[in-house]
Order: structure tokens, then sequence, then C-alpha cells
């Protein structure tokens, strides 16, 4: 198992032992905070623990947990309250105000820790001869719902798998620069094994520590280097997955006309089809030089202008992250320990251009004349580097936040060039006034912010932060009006309802309306046809 | 419409009245290839024309045509001999032994040409109705047998539909570099109205002059520059399809992580699924700079690994064409009106890049530096540019050598780096083999050769064609002999059925290994789902 279960926070993000982010600013910095949310003193609103809870009842039989026994051993079979508890739900600002307050109505029966496909495949056949059901999970860090332990109605619950001891690397072909590995794998493990060989796959999420391969690929996910990388299902190159109609490998081929490629149907499946046990992807040499730096624009429209330009200029970049004038301010009072009254005057650009150094030194002239065609302002190396060295903390942010009554969640959407700026403007004035209409009380005021990364020729992802006073007696009604109001507004807008976040139980209102009644009809049709019973992932996706 | 069908040849490639390709060099060429290949003189072994051919009977009621006519109007629907042989099959090899022959079982009862997506789905739901089947027809230049007019047993006809009255460009968004446009639109219609407004697809498969939007997308064609431009799955950014569902539009987001990806589905489809009406295209601002040249390389393997490392690179290019010594010889030899014995001592290699001044000069100096460490020798612009101006011409030379006793075909496949060689070898062995134990006669020998281009990062497609004296008693099962042999090859040796020509009926063996039996019964249910008759293109890739 890559990391010893009992180490990680079982109701929050990352090592239970993990330094506070903020170090010697931190009282500065929840000062400041109390005072711009109009929280002066902040709350404490620490969460229940675990020994405070109880757990439902199990609900699988004796027989069907003996036969996990026989069938991997005791050790990979677990029910204890820690393994239900860290199983429970994903990571998502809504999972966190259930398990912080101790309602875990949703558990799993029994969580089984496979070693190879054949062990998964023989998992999900006894669990639909016994109608129970399966909620695959790799780090567990599905922020939309994705690995809630629940089951449908006349279902007989809910095995777990873990695919974390499914974390080899199987073959790494440098000539094609395609690496064959098991899709439990952890981000850091993954990375040293491969940089080991000279190569990377260059995936970084912000969950990156405590995600999967297999959990990038399932719900589409992207890296913060994604431009370069590309996303999990552009890096994708084939998956295996264990299916209740046998185990089953997509193409593989660089390019093929031989019928439509299920490819793109896998990647963002969610554990619906079939748990996905070993991926082969694309890999790159690691990357001669990494150079980051940031840009500073007076004007967020410009901005959004000069991205575009240079992602259609073909000029090579690894990322571009730009922030509006309000998340540069609320980073830089993070920073810096507090700061006046945003936003800041500029918005910031952060350019990172990775390869050989000569491609980088051709990448970075030509985005230089670009970005200053548009009154960009070259700020150096600084700004950059500091962003990359913070770049896994951030979550940690949100618990002591919760610890504190103030509420953090995130967006993401993807829109069109020609729509980018209109889905910003919506998404932002949606949660605002819904903020607004559910502040938890008069004078309340939240922070919202958004970012632009992850972007294409054709348009950009866009992303929304907003941080907030909880209002304590009603928070999950508070969340749900604002996941509503933003959700309507940017799709409404012209934005999909997820960018790489997925769409689990929190986007699938929104589904069908984005696939249409043809395109769910199809999706259906797979679904039924691989899982007739509906046990893989039950009120997930479809 | 955007070709009138009378200017077209029924049973051959292009116009009527196209000059000869060869020129003046003529009568060398035939000198040459008659000697090379054991037939002197050539035969003369000219077309059935069209008026001394039997159609079969219309199948379809007066009924039908009735409800046809009413719908659409008399001058869209087609039921003479003209318009049926037209469109009785498409354009292989395979299909020309027929046409050529008269032997043709299969036309379509009527043609009709609809101009809109609702029309479309009009005549689908009719022939829903009344059980007949719908095969869909852009330029007809399919050469797996794509457009076959044929209905499945039980089925009371056929109605082809040719799509190329639905020929307008909806929209073009410079902003976004997104273009909507019907999918009847021929190659060079398209072109010019895009370059109208400064911006080209860049889609020039060697049938553009003679092919469509929609039948580009229909079975993943790859255009010569799709290094650069995007094969038509890449390029591709949502397709809209009449279905026997109704109407439907995939996603069209730059990136989205909402559930499953349906346009990987639909581009490979072939008919089968619907019929696609309109499309979204990514589109680039017309290329400042075009610039293609030649380099030579004294060894085959060496130039493999050359291109090889040029896609790895990063280093833009539009297109690397990397001919074996067997082609290089074969090429020079019609270009120059014969030639003494083959192999040639080099293989050529053409390199395009296209773009603006600054990209192509940086692009052309770090590909010579790549090529130049393999041995590559660089020969300047005017191999490129030869090549360049004859680029669509080699389609007009199978009628003619048809004409003189002389067979054609092609075959091309994709594989990883990592088996590129292995499936070229076996390939060309399996055909010079399959050649060898087919024979015309003794002393027949067929010409046997293979390039790379449309390459990855992570392997090449493969293309392979061969001429030979055709075995004029069994021509048709010469063929078969020979696609049989070398498509088991090319599959057993790690290549796909096909990278870029699709599926159609003469792939249809191979499908199914390809996919595993979990993935058709995934591709079975959408078609069952949305085609619960199988109505739609009978015959074809399922």
């Amino acid at each position: 198992m890559g990391i010893e279960r009992t180490r990680l926070r079982w109701n929050g993000w990352g090592w239970i032992d993990a330094p506070d982010v903020l170090g010697d600013k931190a009282a500065a910095v929840w000062d400041w905070m109390g005072k711009t949310m109009g929280l002066d003193p902040l709350p404490n609103t620490p969460p229940t623990p675990l020994d405070g809870i109880a757990l439902p009842e199990i609900r699988i039989s004796g027989a069907v947990q003996d036969a996990l026994t026989r069938m991997l051993d005791r050790q990979r079979v677990k029910t204890d309250a820690f393994e239900r508890g860290l199983h429970a739900r994903g990571r998502s600002y809504h999972d966190a105000l259930w398990l912080r307050a101790g309602r875990i109505a949703s558990a799993p029966d029994a969580v089984v820790y496979p070693e190879t496909a054949e062990e998964t495949l023989a998992v999900l056949e006894l669990a639909a001869e016994h109608n129970v059901a399966i909620v695959p999970f790799g780090g567990g860090s599905s922020v939309v719902g994705g690995v809630t332990a629940e089951c449908a109605p006349g279902q007989a619950g809910v095995i777990t798998v873990d695919t974390t001891r499914m974390d080899k690397v199987i073959e790494v072909d440098r000539h094609a620069l395609v690496a064959r590995v098991q899709a439990g794998i952890y981000g850091p493990a993954l990375e040293k094994a491969l940089q080991s060989e000279g190569v990377t796959l260059g995936h970084y999420p912000q969950s990156f520590e405590f995600s999967t391969l297999g959990g990038w690929i399932a719900p589409r996910s992207a890296g913060h280097q994604s431009n370069k990388y590309g996303t999990a299902e552009q890096w994708l190159v084939s998956a295996r997955l264990a299916t209740l109609q046998g185990l089953w490998s997509t193409e593989g081929f660089p390019g093929s006309a031989a019928g439509p490629q299920l490819r793109d149907v896998v990647a963002g499946s969610e554990g619906t089809l079939g748990i996905i046990t070993d991926a082969e992807i694309k890999i790159h040499p690691v990357p001669e030089v990494k150079d980051y730096r940031g840009f500073v624009f007076p004007d967020f429209e410009q901005a959004v202008e000069a991205l575009r330009e240079l992602m259609q200029s073909g000029v090579p970049n690894a990322m571009v992250r730009l922030s509006d004038k309000s998340e540069t301010f609320f980073l830089n009072a993070v920073d810096t320990g507090g700061g006046g009254e945003g936003p800041a005057q500029f918005c910031l650009m952060l350019v990172g251009i990775e390869g050989d150094k000569t491609t980088v030194e051709y990448g970075l002239a030509r985005t230089k004349d670009i970005l200053k065609a548009r009154g960009g302002i070259h700020m150096g190396e600084s700004l950059g580097e500091h962003w990359y060295k913070g770049r896994f903390e951030t979550p940690y942010l949100r618990d002591p936040m919760m610890d504190r009554g103030v509420g953090v969640d995130t967006l993401e959407t993807c829109a069109r060039w020609s729509n980018v700026l209109a889905v910003q403007q919506a998404g932002v004035t949606a949660i605002v006034n819904a903020l607004s209409a559910n502040a938890a009380a008069s004078g309340a005021r939240g922070i919202v912010m958004s970012h632009l990364s992850h972007s294409y020729v054709d348009g950009s992802s866009l992303y929304f932060t907003f941080a907030f006073p909880r209002a304590l007696d009603r928070e999950v009604d508070q969340w749900l009006a604002v996941k509503r109001a933003a959700s309507d507004a940017i799709v409404s807008a012209g934005g999909t309802i997820s960018h790489h976040h997925g769409v689990g139980t929190d986007h699938l209102p929104w589904l069908a309306p984005e696939k249409g009644p043809v395109g769910m009809t199809a999706l259906r049709a797979i679904k039924r046809q691989l899982d007739p019973a509906g046990i893989l992932n039950p009120g997930k996706l479809l």
C-alpha cells in the first residue's frame, strides 16, 4: 500500500502531522480574514472526533465477508471504524461538512484492497452475486461526491474497492514514450519510479500527493501543467478495466480509424462501467529546464486576450495561470499575512515553460513578446518559483478555515474563448449574490475569486474559489444554494458543468442537459450493457 | 450541390475530362511499368460502359418514392441509372473491380439530396417506417466499402442519402478558431470559404477534391498535414447527427470532465449511428509560410529513428513523409518516365512546416539538426515543391493502370514506435508473398512499397502501396487473398487494422479482435439503442 492509512486524516486533507502552512503568519492571516469576512473574532468550530461517532451497522452478510477474506486475505479486508470513516466520502467541502459533523450515513460495509486486475474482477463478481454495490476509491480526493459509499435502494450494502495496493509500474517504453502502470499508484510514487528512468508523466493536480493514476483517469483530471502534458484523457493511451463482462482493454494505438474509439468513454466513466486496474500513459523525458515566472496585467480582459493569443500561437508552454484581481489580492494577503482592501490593481499571470533549453528559450522569448503587446509586465522568476514551491499546500488551508467558522469551496468549468469572459462574470456574480442571499448573519461577507488555467486553442478552463462565513445552523443548505446558483449561471453562459473535477453526485443534475437526450440514451445503453444490475458506483454520473 | 454529378466519372476517379497526369511521359512510364511487371505488352482492359449494364430492379415502393418527392422535391430524389451507378459503391480497388466489370448487385433504389438536418431526419424516419436501409454518401471516396448500397436480409431496399447539398459554412468564430459547417461540403468549397476569411481547416487528404467534411469525420480521415492540423477526430469539436432517436449534438467544449465524451464515438461511426449533418471544426489562421523540402537518408531504419526523434522533440512540423527505398524508386520512375532496377539507394523524406515566419524558421533549423544527426541529407525545396504540386494527382493513375491490366491498392495502419519497423516489414513481406502466391501468370511481378506519414509522439501511421498484374480471371479473389494476408500480418505485428481509411465492409473481420469482446458489446449496445432496426448503413463496421 502506497500510504499507511493511519497517517492520513480521515475527515480532512493530507497527513495528520502536516505543519501549519501559514507558519508564523497564521495569527495575522486569521485576523485579516476574520475582519474581511465580518467574523471578529473567528468562532471555534472543531470537527467531531471519530470515536464520538456511531457508524451505521454493517449490512453485508458474514458469508460475503468470509468470501472476501478467502479471496484476498484478512489484511486486505477492512471493517474497522477508521477504514470505514476514511472511505465514507471524498474530500469536497460538502463531504467535509458531513464528516466533520460526524453524520456518516454512508460508510462502506467493507473496504477491500485487491492487488491485481484479476482480484478486482473477483470482488466485482462476488458483489454482483450478492447484489452489493461497489465503490472504487483511489486517493479518495474527489470533490464532487464521486466516492461516496452509497448503494441504490434494494442493494445489500457497499464494498469499497481501495485500489492503492495496485501500485506497480509494469513497463516503461522509452522508445515510444509510453508506460504501463497499475491504477492505484499515488502521484509521488509514480513520479519517483518514472523519474528514476529519466521520464515523467507530468501530471500534477493540486491533489497530487493524495490521489492516484486511476483516480485521475476516471473523472478526467487535469494537472497544473496540462498545457504541455495534457489532461488525463489526453495522456491516457489505453485503460484496462475490471467490468462485470470481464476484463476490458481499450484501444491503445497512436491513431486509429478502426471504428469509434472507447478510450474517451472510459475517461469520465467514474467507476460506473468498471474499475480501472491499469493503464498505458504518455510519458516525457524529464525536462531539462523548468522556467516559472510572473507577469502582471493592469487589465483582466487584456490578459485574457494575451492568454488566448499565446495558446493560439503554438508557442510552447506548460502552464499559464491567470488570476483575476480578486484572487491576486487574496493570494497576496495570505502570503503576506493580511492586506488592506481588495481587489488588487493588477492581475497576476504565472507562466511555466518546461523542456529542453532551446525550447524554453524560444518559448520564453515569444511569450514575452505576446504578453507585452497586451500590456503584460514581466516580474521575473520569484513569483513563479514561489507558486511552484507551495503548489500542493493550498488544500491544507481548508481544515483550519473550517475550524474557524469559515467555509471554502471551488467550482470549475471550461468555455470557448468567445464565452470565457461571460462565463467568468456570470460565475462570479452568481456566487456573490448567492453568498449574500445565504449569508450566515448580517455583516457576513464572502470573498469570491477566479482564475484561468488549463487553456486550449479554442478556449480555457475557469476556476472559481469562494470563502465565506459558514451559516452553522444550515451549512449544507447554504452550500447547496451557492452551488446551484453558480452551476446554473456557468452552464447558462456556455460553460461545461466540469472541466476536471468530474460529475459524481454533485454535478449530476447538470449532466443530462449538457449531453442531450440522445447522448444520455447512448451512455445509458453502455451502462446497462456493462453493469445491468447497476451495482457499480451507484448514484454517480448517470 | 457542390459538384455537378454528370461531370464525375461514375466508375473511376475524379473529373471525366481530367488530363492524363503522366503527360508526355506516359509512353515511357507504361513501357517501364510493363517490363518491370512482366507484362509486355500491357494488355487492354477497358471498363464496361454504363449503358451496357443492367442495373437491378428498384425495390422501394412507389409510395415511398412519392413520400420522398413530397418531402424534398422531384429534383432531389434520383432514380436514374447514372445516379444509381455513381452511388452504388465507393472508390476502392475492390469497388473498381466490380464497377468496371459492370457487376452492380447493390445500386441504391433511390438517391436523395437533403439540404438540412431536419430533411435528413425526415428521410431517416420514413426509411425506418418502411424498413428501408439508409446509406450515407458524401464524396463517395471510401476505399473500404463504406458506402456500398446494400441492405440486410429482410430489408426493403436502400435509399442513399447524398449529403453534398448540405454545403454551407454556417459560422466562423475567428476568436475561438472554431467554424460550424454543414457536413456535405466538398474540400475545395470548404477551403475557399474559410480562406476568404483568412482561416483554414488544413485537412488535405489525397481525396480532398472529391470528399466531404462529413465523409472525413465518419471514418476518421487524416490529411497530409495532420501533424499540424490533426486527424479528423482531432479537429472535430462537435458533430450534429440525424439519428433515429432525433437530432443529436455531441459535446463541444475545449475540455470537459462532464462524464464520458461521445465525440470520439461519432468519429469512426461510419453512418451506422446516424448521419452527420453539420460539425464544429478547429480552424487556423492561413499560414504565412508553407515550407516543403526534401531530405534523403541512406538508411531507412535511421530515417525512422530521425522521424521519431523529430516527433518527440515537440519541434513543429505540418507533415513528414518518409518513403522506403522501394517507394522512393517508384515515385522517381513515374516522375521521370521510367527507371532501371529498384530499389533506390536512398529513402526520401519530405518535410513540410507551416505557420508564421518565426515558427517556420525555428522549426526548420531544429529539424535540420535532428535529421542530420541520423544521416539525413538536405536536398532543398525542389523535391518538396514537386510533391506539393502533384499531391492530388496520384489517384488519377489507377484508372489508366486498370485499363492496362494493372491493379493497384493501398493499405494503411498505425503502430507504436516500438513496433513500427516490425509492422512495416511484416506488411511488405506479406504483400510480396501473397502477390507471388496469387500471381496473374508466371513471370508476373508486383511492386510493393511503403511510407510513414501522420506521425505521433508515440508512433506512426504506415502506408503500403502495391501494384501488380491483375489475374483477370479471378481478380476479386486475387485482391482478397492479398488483402487478407497483409491485414493479418499487420495486425499480428501490432498495428491497427486502419489508421485513416476506416472499417466499412473490408476491414470488418479484424475489428472485433481489435476491440475485444467487452468493447464490441459496448459498441453494439450503442448501435442497438440508436438504430434498433439496423437500417443505418447495414453491413458496415459492426
